[in-house]
């Protein structure tokens, strides 16, 4: 008998439940051991669940029961997440979360502790939902030199994307549509301002790379900028816009960044609408391979959880190691990151703007006729942003364009 | 040091080897250890090639040596391949293949074998060749109640279909194309007959189900049949024409087929290209999920067996084991298979026909007056088959559609 013990009895918490109780034969077989939860820990009462015998309100319960094997952590939030967390594993139980706001913040250290306790930090659940992303990136690409990842790591603002996208709509009026669906917070700033997205593309850097990418190192613009007329230009391109979490390896450095991009419509990620999640990893070897799936959702977050618990049942007592280690990664300098861009000016400052950064094409949209669309030459960082300053009084908007190949 | 015997020496051999030169850093850390290849088994010599000395003739040193661990079947062909892999396991030595005809023919008694001797059975590569997707089946879907698999399965065919749906050409046209660009072999008939992919959705099956489906108990239509006008009228149902493999649980029968389908623009694997391949996994939990990418190629396959080549490093001395037993699966029979059909049918027998089968809309293109598309009701196969046969002289052609949700 394995003891699971969950923490935070919310939506991804009481999914794990769920799926332990629902799926009781399939868990079984594949942890060659029954699996039961003991404990559920939060700080409500829940009087007529039909677990309500097992909630308990004191982590110390968990700590001090060497019945427990491992713990899952629902919790949300950092401190708190992050103190329990380092309790359970320096006591040798395993720890499976979706917190990635505590991997991206202190994963290395985690991780480092579990190696010491023989016992495992999973967090497959972090990234993508439940797509399986995370174990084919420590298990099924080992022969792989990874050269880059592309994500679209967020459903809620590729659900607000999508909607601009397919139905003409601005900003504002999809936000609210999301908001009043549940797809978005009422504060929808980790959302919209790729802050999300940021903490889920550090950690897969750092599984891919085996060195710490820290999330506040990565440079994140959200999707508040775009309008509609973004869209029409896009369309010119035979394009979309899609909110991207991208990272690469350019000779052993780390070129990291969210943002939204112009995706052209030959790419595979062009085609993952609404709320789903889709993640291209590039290998030396195997070439671009995508993974596409729920990003969220109680079941889908909670089936990935599950995984992580059958991987430590079958694995009790040793440690499931993965390459992320402390030392950090060397990050690429803005002179170094090299994109083409899209960008809207004022008709007056087009010849001076698009003589600066380079012209690759001019693109144009009946519905504004006072501003002319361009697609940059390939600038880096540096140049751009000192050209956007300097022309800040008549760039209406940009946005960076996904090599096409991808 | 852990010594790998590489067996055929032709494209994924050769490819093993040089993925095991290219990244030993990555694939030394991922073992834990080192990872050299210690034989390459060929009929042939290879004067002047870097591992020309490694090259042997005889199975028995590979199955003599102790100081081999892992052997790597990439021969190909069945009977030689199967006995050379039985004779490894019995040694207690891994072995991990490409050969998909050899794992759906023999796979539930290899399987057995290796675990009876402390070694595993690995075969990632010979579905997808890239696609990590036997490995998540197997360990990232544990929480999971497998409901349904549908794969483009066969890169060759699909870049013909692509051809034939994006450039309007013929079958004959588009074969010989891809025989000329060295997509097709010769004698194309494994892949355009789709018993290729008949192998790899049996694997596929068998492993998300746990018993064995065999791949003779599959019925496999090839897309010879098809010709440009199916893609007209595919179009005017907002689709595409793909060959795929499906498989469902259907109240824990399976139902199994390999056909060309109907799918429509909604679907993510529409989007899917040329010699791509993509595999769905719908589980009770997760919802759908796919997984993309190479489905052949040299480098690709060879880095899903160096993948296995880790796995079998990690795991020395034990069984990676998976579900698959050799019970043999339930399969539902004729009348538990209904799909829509589309169905293109001589003028003066629509209305009979049409009767028959029920009508769901009727579709006509402007290039063939003398005949009228229709979507059938849903119908069980043996109804269907029965008006065929009835109608022989008037159907034309059918094609199976995709239920939208997928």
């Amino acid at each position: 008998m394995i003891s699971v013990a969950v923490m935070g009895y919310g939506t991804v918490g009481s999914g794990v439940v769920e799926i332990i109780e629902k799926n009781k034969k399939e868990v079984g077989e594949k942890s060659k051991d029954e699996v039961g939860v003991k404990y559920i820990l939060d700080l409500r009462e829940f009087p007529g669940d039909p677990y309500e015998d097992k909630v308990i309100h004191d982590f110390d319960i968990i700590a001090n029961d060497p019945e427990v094997d491992i713990v899952v952590e629902a919790m949300g939030g950092i401190d708190i997440a992050y103190k329990y967390t380092k309790g359970a594993l320096l006591k040798g139980k395993s720890v499976c979360t979706s917190n990635k706001a505590v991997v991206a913040e202190h994963g290395p250290e985690l991780l480092q502790i579990a190696r010491e306790n023989n016992c495992s930090y999973l967090f497959e659940a972090s990234v993508g939902g439940g797509i399986p992303i995370l174990r084919p990136l420590n298990t099924s690409f080992t022969g792989e030199h990874i050269e880059e990842i592309t994500g679209i790591l967020n459903g809620t603002t590729n659900y607000m994307l999508t909607k601009m996208d397919e139905e003409g709509r601005e900003y504002d009026d999809v936000l609210k549509e999301a908001q009043d669906k549940g797809y978005a917070e009422r504060n929808p700033e980790a959302d919209v301002c790729g802050h999300d997205a940021c903490r889920k593309i550090a950690i897969l850097t750092s599984l891919g790379s085996g060195k710490t990418v820290y999330y506040k190192d990565i440079r994140t613009e959200g999707i508040t900028q775009i309008d509609k007329k973004d869209f029409e230009y896009a369309k010119k391109l035979n394009g979309s816009i899609k909110l991207l979490g991208l990272s690469r390896d350019v000779d052993g450095k780390i070129l990291a960044i969210v943002a939204p991009f112009i995706v052209s419509d030959k790419s595979p990620l062009y085609a993952v609408r609404g709320v789903f999640n889709a993640i291209m990893v590039k290998g030396n070897m195997v070439g671009n391979t995508m993974f596409y799936g729920q990003g969220a959702g109680k079941l889908a977050t909670a089936s990935a959880i599950v995984a992580d618990i059958v991987d430590c049942a079958l694995n009790k007592g040793k440690t499931i190691d993965c390459t992320w280690k402390s030392e950090k990664a060397q990050m690429v300098d803005d002179r170094e990151k090299v994109f083409e861009y899209f960008v809207r000016v004022k008709k007056d400052a087009f010849a001076e703007l698009s003589e600066c950064l380079g012209i690759r094409e001019k693109i144009t949209i009946d519905t504004a006729d006072d501003e002319i669309g361009f697609v940059s030459a390939a600038v880096s960082e540096d140049k751009f942003f000192e050209a956007k300053d300097k022309y800040s009084n008549s760039m209406i908007n940009y946005i960076r364009i996904l090599d096409t190949e991808n």
